[in-house]
């Protein structure tokens, strides 16, 4: 029997950080899996390497639900991020291997391709206004058909999602930068900048918008009836998910579409939300959420009760990540939507391989397994580097969701 | 302005393992905090040294309620055990902290005491009835009003809660030890054991049992019908809790007293269990779910609904933890039970102080703070020594819930 | 053991009445508590002097949850503005001395501070919508933030909320003022004067409104839709409260937020407003709802709900109660806005210290304990004078929600 | 027209405390009315004198709606025992004014005499099972239909609802006294004599239990479903009422009738109990739930939902609210018990007529208006003598409901 013969974990900062999983088999195949959770990077590095690569060693690398449920189960206290994306990692490397050792593209061992390819949406923002219809144009000319938007609010209303270089990272500092944050001032800003963008390119093709955390669910229930001539695609994140009845009270409001998920790590986190239909797409990652064996259940779930995908896919989802959304997606009947960001360049030099963009798509990689190789001597250019994701606070200095 | 000056985290295996927080101010003054995630205590250490202590340096120890949603809405993904563990380790530091400060012990900053001690149970188990008969007569004979009682499933039945040593400590290989499990060779033994007991002992003591996850709702309900005569003060964790509806099915059977909650960790994992009534006692600890800021939510929410307390306190509650659940059990009004099963005898080498017990309850220390010091010169007497809890598999080799 | 050595009730009408209770303990030790009962006050005086002072005396001052408990559920017939508000000036005292025995501000036993200061809100009114307009002026010129319009109907529409002096104090008269009430002059009107008040002055600032519970709930559904426009932070008591699921009417049809609370007096009088999500602030007091002990209890059911704080703050709660309220609000995480009046100059003279005021915030003193001391020499220069609030009929002469 | 001339309260203690209301009007009638609050007596007192009676001189005396509403809207601060028990004095008074106006027993104005008489039941109690067997006895012997029985648990388990002397009085200590109660004990034994009862007197009269708000919903499931054979009247407030959701756990798993409403005052208190079919009978008082104005509409809420009266009538109640009681009872169509316990020797003294007793059954008095009239000189012989309720505390010192 082919065995597990041995599990490595890599953390590198190729232009962000990435932590890594590969696993190679006694047949000396090789698979990989993204383990990295935005900020906390090396508290999964060590539930990796400390607790649970010493599991793998002699496991039959083809039992991937029985690996799922005995690391899942055999935690005891379940659940959570750091317990979710260690798993994931382990799940998505099987996955790998499974591909690689059937000669197939991961896609083909998940039901086959569903549609050619995979529609996605990236990032326009701008300081202001005007700095944002730049961008918006920029993101059309270059094929997008789905564009999110993002301005900052003026003043001390808060910057969430506003890009500095090339590529949007917020999580850029060496400790957490805090951010004000100004709700009324919001409220009062971003409908006018989401209408000057389909003033100046019409409704041609899909605006998103993230209101990220910040708003109570009857601010989101307001700002969800204010937008509603600017036809979004969706709202993202319209308030804190924790309590998911809370999304009840938005629903009664407005049809602007809602979605949520990318940082709930479980099914359990999205059942009230999917189940009574309070969001329309649930964006719960391979990354976070267990990998492709625990998210396919989700979407299945999903697509139940009429909710369709829109995966996060900032850039904290490494290229094996991405590869496989990508797979999960052009897979499964109730695809919506993938966020996709793009990585800094650095990333290209460590990760080889992945989906293909063109003309506002993606398109998975048609190498069997995902398709993605890890370059460890590259990858020892770019040691690891600690940021933060910024942290939010009220304008009388109290702590908000950022 | 008093600031934290040093954070520290220690790991050591004093009979068995615990993660111990210690911050110093620029006045001097230390506060301990617990860490321990059972077989998974290094990524705990990790989260904190990596990813939490960085922050706290040059921080006001005394905004524990600022500290508390700093941490928790920085994570960005948030709750889980990991996460959850370390901010609890953080926030018990600085709750140790500011009852030093005020020259207090610490139920005295929770509101006084509402009781003159807590009522404790402990762990009676056997390799079959006659020897958990002699366990019960044991614990009994100590001055111990509550005991909990399980005995191993004949054949290949199961042994969950049967003690080996002297102190019951599951986490006790070096690979998880992988136990078998007959849910029917269970239903049909267990209640036979608890009758056992009462006709031997009687009803002048609390009856506790375990299920321990195993259960589907149903036969959940079915067990608890069952045992009815022999009035358990609970049966614990029926069935698994992540999807908190399940519990509606067993209540819908059985007037026998349900608690569950100590593998979960915050108040949203048992928000339906306590506003539907769904239990009578919340199992939930200072360690795993938060520190006394969280927990104290999660126990008012409770009384609200006429649910009691009945915190988890195995071994891997370090003396710090269950000093701190002693402290806030103490104070709240809707108390239950506090279970308690002393640690191994090393352990009193490295934690000095913490709760006293006497005739079947604990007492608060009445030093300032949480009254436990951590000796770190003993504590490197006991280095790490990784240890797995078991895993479960049915008789088809399945995982089950262990 | 310190004990509890002596309890007094002290009545007095410095500019308005104010009960106020002091504790003083066999160290010596001083707490006060404020127990004044807006027009009822000599009730709660008495039910302290003949009731509960017979219990206080010997007992530890310490235990604040027993007594607490011991109060409530040893005056067998619960809940209601009378004895919650006895338990309250009890509760309040034993706080005030706990942090006098700690050597801490109140606050600190709270959890800690929150946020730098406390947003308050004040009154604007006019006898029309001109001297309305010069109001508004006048508040935002003094710092605030945030400001509550109300301007007197035209004829016989009713007056609630305008000033005559330089307070507004509406228990004035010693029998009940009889008001007249028109729903449709006021649902014609008000709408005018708020728009008005955005016209010349901007969004740059909170406005409040405060309904008074004049409306039936589709009354007040359409007039919160009626005035989405303007913005309001929120509208306060739309409807009489004891049928907590009127408001759910309410709800479906206007995303204007809601406050309620100020005439409720428990946990259970707010239970399906804040679990159902019908209001986004709870307006329960400190003196009315049974002190911080049980005021935290309500704030915290709140914020799993996502509900915020905004307390009432008018005229009638001394500056003890001041004074806690704003411990509290800087302490816990939910806090949304804090009703701020200011008290007569002759309030001045009994009551030194407390909150202090700057550019629209309240800021709690750094006194151990609440910081506020009552002078009894300087209350006997003011003795009680009976005030009642007034009373509203419609205009068939039938008795209307004042 | 005639109006209010003068208004009196008079506060006596013949055998207990009782506090009446006299209004005299200016054509001399005059009226009385109970404002009995066991063990906060004076308060009510301090409410009426100081707070209402300046309200009442000059008023109409017939117009008894307005009145209630003008109390009840004009206190700002709403419901509560002691703002109730007050407004019940006077719209008590006040009917009874109406009757001796009309020349007519207050039943008549009630709608007239739907029955010939009034099922009562009494209390029989015993320090063990043996005595309160002899209890029972004398108590059929007396011609009653219906009896309460409560014996004292062995032990600390409590001995609530056992007489002592004459009367059972349980307001009888010049300070609360402190009572044991173990939940455990008395849900072993409770059961035991219960069936004692009926084995030896059998099913031809209605046998009655109250559990006075010592179990917790599922405790009180278990009781209820365990004494099913004894096929009881009814188990009398089986848990706090606060919550009235609690009820709905109870409901689901035992048939027992349920009756609850001693300790509340208002219709909203009631509401869900009521709404939801949680109860069987509602026993809220003519005394503290408002008068006959607001009881009525209670009754008529519970007849649409199919719940039936059955008021409390311990001796707190005086002569006065008997007679009001007895005069509501006979009219309502869903009339369905009421508690009698008779008064101390000494009550009779002061207050002359009321509902006579025959055959286990009351009836109203003929007499215009309630038929009581209240001997101040007798009176003047029975000063206040302060008295307080027991407290219970559980075994381990913490507070628990009386």
């Amino acid at each position: 029997m082919t065995t597990i013969e041995r599990a490595e974990v890599f953390v590198a900062s190729p232009g962000r950080t990435f932590v890594t999983l590969k696993i190679t088999t006694s047949d000396g195949a090789v698979g990989y899996g993204d383990a990295t959770l935005n900020g906390r990077e090396l508290a999964v590095a060590s539930y990796l390497r400390d607790h649970l690569l010493p599991l793998l060693a002699g496991k039959d690398p083809a039992r991937i639900e029985d690996m799922w449920q005995y690391l899942y189960k055999g935690a005891y206290w379940r659940r959570g991020p750091v317990t979710m994306t260690a798993i994931a990692a382990v799940d998505t490397a099987l996955w790998d291997l499974k591909g690689k050792v059937a000669g197939l593209p991961v896609y083909q061992l998940l039901g086959g391709r569903s549609r050619d390819g995979v529609l996605v949406y990236s990032h326009a923002s701008g300081r202001d206004t005007a700095e944002l219809l730049d961008d918006v144009d920029r993101f059309l000319s270059l094929g997008y058909k789905a564009v999110r938007a993002q301005a900052a609010v003026p003043d001390v209303g808060g910057t969430y999602g506003v890009r500095k270089g090339k590529v949007y990272e917020p999580a850029a500092t060496t400790l957490p930068d805090e951010q004000p944050w100004d709700t009324e001032a919001y409220l009062g800003f971003a409908p006018t900048y989401l209408e000057a963008v389909r003033e100046k390119f019409g409704f041609g093709f899909h605006l998103l918008h993230d209101v990220h955390h910040r708003l109570t669910p009857l601010e989101a229930a307001r700002f969800g009836k204010q937008v509603e001539p600017c036809r979004l695609f969706w709202m993202e994140d319209p308030t804190p998910a924790e309590n998911q009845e809370a999304f009840r009270l938005i629903r009664q409001h407005t049809t602007t579409p809602i979605a949520t998920g990318e940082v709930l790590t479980s099914i359990w986190d999205v059942q009230t939300l999917i189940t009574e239909q309070l969001i329309d797409y649930v964006r719960t990652t391979v990354v976070h959420a267990g990998g492709l064996t625990h998210l396919r259940r989700i979407f299945d779930l999903a697509a139940l009760y009429g909710v369709r995908t829109g995966s996060h896919g900032a850039t904290d989802l490494s290229p094996v990540s991405m590869s496989a959304a990508v797979h999960l997606d052009v897979a499964v009947p109730n695809f919506g939507i993938q966020e996709y960001m793009g990585h800094p360049d650095e990333a290209a030099e460590v990760f080889h391989g992945g989906p293909t963009y063109a003309e506002g798509m993606l398109f998975p990689s048609e190498e069997p397994g995902l398709g993605v190789v890890y370059d460890e001597a590259a990858a020892e250019r770019f040691p690891y580097q600690q940021r933060y994701l910024p942290v939010a606070r009220r304008l009388d200095g109290s702590v908000h969701d950022w």
